[in-house]
């Protein structure tokens, strides 16, 4: 390959996803791995989501990365971690028409241009980092030609984000917290297609644009280290919960679907209350679209009657 | 005794409580058995009270009362349940300026007349029933000369609301959750009275004058049949923190009971939050009172150095 000044780049698009049944807890922080299994529903990939673009030129001298515009330090680990599983795994590219041909053994050399858009509030609490990290890990997949499947790479976009491993998938998704000390059985797999259940209508209610005070990954390192809920939670709670959420997907049951995901939904952000200091997702605005709902619901009759309404707050 | 138009009263004032280990959930409706150990700090009876006046003459027909100059209702179990108790223990009383010589015995068929004043808001997480009953229990006592300590006493306060049998005692007051089922041990004991601790300052921020929502007794009753958190803070996690409270109570060591209070009154939130519908009992101004407090403390280094402001909302 000569040091020619010729570009070639990938674009790809990827939905967030919303936990129905709620990842909060890493018990491995390097490798991201969980507490407690997750579930979670990938939304339409034209509504919320990261389009990113990956470009790999002769004429890089080094990896650089844009997030909405602005140049963001590619040092961390969690970028780290995802550009070296996913160049450990290029393999050869040839593009005929524009004459490029990339070697597998080339990738190593090769530095990388990364520019990503998320349309939608960052850190908000809409899982941007999920749809992030996937969209990156997925985007450069296909530049390096990685021949591996959906569920191997979900555990590369883990290692990014915990939730971005489920945003690889459409549909139901579930991340299995796995068992294994390295993580390669922490991955997601595909409960059901986006087909599966097409009238479920998911309605987002931006309750603040704002950045959340609080980040998911040092939110979570508290609540480990200082919530006495959490693990009775993830060890009692949440067992129990991902084989009753299974079965309600797979039966389109509304009732159930949605009396799990608020029930869960709640329960995170109980922990969040009783990590030290306490975390607040929530605000009155919020409350309130709860309340609404919940009274809804129930001058509706009994929740066969008529669909009960999921409002989860702050997902990730 | 002559049934002449005499009418013989007594005015007691007690004041609230405020909970450093939580009272919520009960074993026992109708009695009034909490699930765990409570602990609490009782306030200056001149601040946040209940001053009570109970009255009794021939000339009355039936029992009445009024809250806060409104007519209620007595027939609930809670106020028949106390004048029932009360009744029951009830002496003779005389009082030879007046003339008044009441037997035992004639307490059965006289009425009373009760008027019961709150110097705060009524039902807005102060334990404006806290300090109701127990001063309505207190006042009627001397009425009838009834000849029973503050610990028997505060065993029939508390079947008028829970956590009014923490009222009867000054300074710092633990109720035993007792385990024989007709209650008789679920009684308040002080820990230490009110001089032990004369520094320490409560700071009441009324962050809504509005009844909540959810009263305590249907808040409770939810969070015992859906919460799935309730349970283990109630086995688990209170009755590690009813000693080391006592301790820091002991040694006045407001690090520790600063601490200890924060994270459970956090953690009966939690448990409000865990319940299905959600309860809310803090709002926006409370998160934000809460996070200045604890950024203060971590501003002044480890709580060692400067006390930390123990903040709690809706308490009971």
């Amino acid at each position: 390959m000569a040091a020619e000044k010729w570009v070639y780049m990938v674009t790809a698009q990827t939905p967030t996803n919303i936990a129905v049944i709620k990842y909060w807890g890493k018990r491995d922080e390097v490798r991201i791995l969980p507490v407690n299994d997750s579930i979670s529903v990938t939304l339409d990939p034209d509504h919320l989501c990261t389009v990113t673009t990956v470009a790999v030129s002769p004429a890089f001298d080094r990896d650089r990365m844009w997030l909405n515009g602005k140049e963001i330090s590619l040092s961390g680990s969690r970028y780290q971690n995802c550009l070296r599983e996913i160049r450990g795994r290029a393999g050869d590219v040839e593009d005929k028409e524009k004459g490029i041909r990339i070697e597998k053994k080339d990738w190593e050399k090769l530095h990388l241009h990364i520019a990503s858009h998320n349309n939608f509030p960052t850190a908000a609490g809409l899982a941007s980092s999920a749809a992030g990290f996937a969209c990156l890990v997925f985007s450069l997949a296909k530049l390096m030609n990685v021949d591996e499947d959906s569920s191997h790479l979900s555990a590369i976009a883990r290692q990014g984000s915990g939730s971005a491993c489920r945003s690889l998938f459409g549909g139901f998704v579930k991340w299995t917290m796995g068992s294994k000390g390295d993580g390669s059985d922490s991955v997601a797999v595909q409960l059901a297609d986006e087909k599966h259940w097409d009238d479920l209508v998911i309605i987002i209610a931006v309750v603040s644009s704002q950045q959340k005070e609080t980040s998911s990954t040092s939110g979570m390192r508290e609540s480990v280290e200082t919530s006495l809920l959490l693990q009775h939670r993830a060890k009692e709670v949440v067992p129990k919960r991902i084989p009753q959420m299974e079965e309600a997907i797979k039966n389109r049951d509304f009732t159930s679907f949605a009396q799990l995901s608020c029930a869960d939904s709640n329960q995170f952000h109980a922990v969040c209350l009783d990590t030290s200091p306490p975390i607040f997702y929530m605000n009155d605005t919020s409350h309130r679209i709860i309340s609404l709902v919940e009274k809804w619901n129930r001058s509706e009759g009994t929740p066969q009657v008529k669909p009960y309404l999921a409002v989860s707050c702050s997902i990730f």
